[in-house]
């Protein structure tokens, strides 16, 4: 395939996901940064959800899709904070539960994220244990970093 | 923290990500399976994209950027068959571009999906090796197994 032919398929291909080709090196649009977002808090929760139903005793506890699931958590986790460029804020982005504290409290806000990356790397790493006890307590930290930056940075 | 604690705890950063807690036993609902493979979507596409835009020249070609980027379009290749339970099908759920024959064809429909999961584990193998033409070309027969599912599976 030559590369005009490439061209056209990429197009194609791309605003088939929904996103402008145009000013790919000027960085994302504030909604399409939003919907990267928002998307990675969703895959987040798919998988965050069966552990807390094993945890809380709901389903039977099965060491292997934590495992499976925690690796998906521990990835987004390392993909959110990319999400957030400047000027994708509420200001310039409708349907946004991001508060403006997160640009005007960088700092703070990049702590909260790390703290989740770090936890859910320990959530990853015990769940290969397979140690039930251990991965429910570090499933609980973990979820305590959610609530902590949620609380601080999000809209109820 | 006790069960108990654990549980209101859950259901609050449960509740946050937007999905009910009830029924989690009883698979995913309809539209949280759609919201779910959506944002699948959206995060290959946030990673097609710039690998996209080194391929047609746009932004200088890196090669530690591409493999990053194909590793998450890897990852997410593996995670999105789970998002078309039966039954959350356009009959179901508003809002969605998957088709009927998506479940009337299921057998195709894994094929593809596999296709494109083949392909996108080659590009992050050839990916970490950094060789641009053999990524181009990689990226290229990538892009060619979105088209083929989106033109029989997804509506326009």
């Amino acid at each position: 395939m030559n590369n005009k032919l490439l061209g056209v398929f990429l197009v194609s291909a791309l605003v088939g996901f929904g996103f402008s080709t145009v000013a790919s090196a000027a960085g994302p649009k504030p909604e399409d940064a939003a919907r990267y977002r928002q998307s990675i808090y969703t895959v987040i929760g798919w998988n965050f959800k069966p552990i807390g139903a094993m945890v809380k005793g709901e389903v039977p506890f099965d060491a292997a899709a934590v495992a499976r699931h925690a690796q998906y958590i521990e990835l987004m986790s390392k993909a959110a904070l990319e999400g957030f460029p400047k000027g994708s804020g509420p200001d310039a982005v409708k349907n946004t539960e991001a508060k403006p504290e997160i640009w005007t409290n960088w700092d703070k806000f990049e702590t909260a994220m790390n703290d989740f990356e770090g936890e859910a790397a320990k959530l990853a790493e015990v769940a290969k244990g397979g140690d039930e006890a251990a991965i429910k307590a570090q499933f609980g930290k973990t979820a305590e970093t959610c609530k902590a930056c949620h609380k601080e940075f999000r809209e109820d």
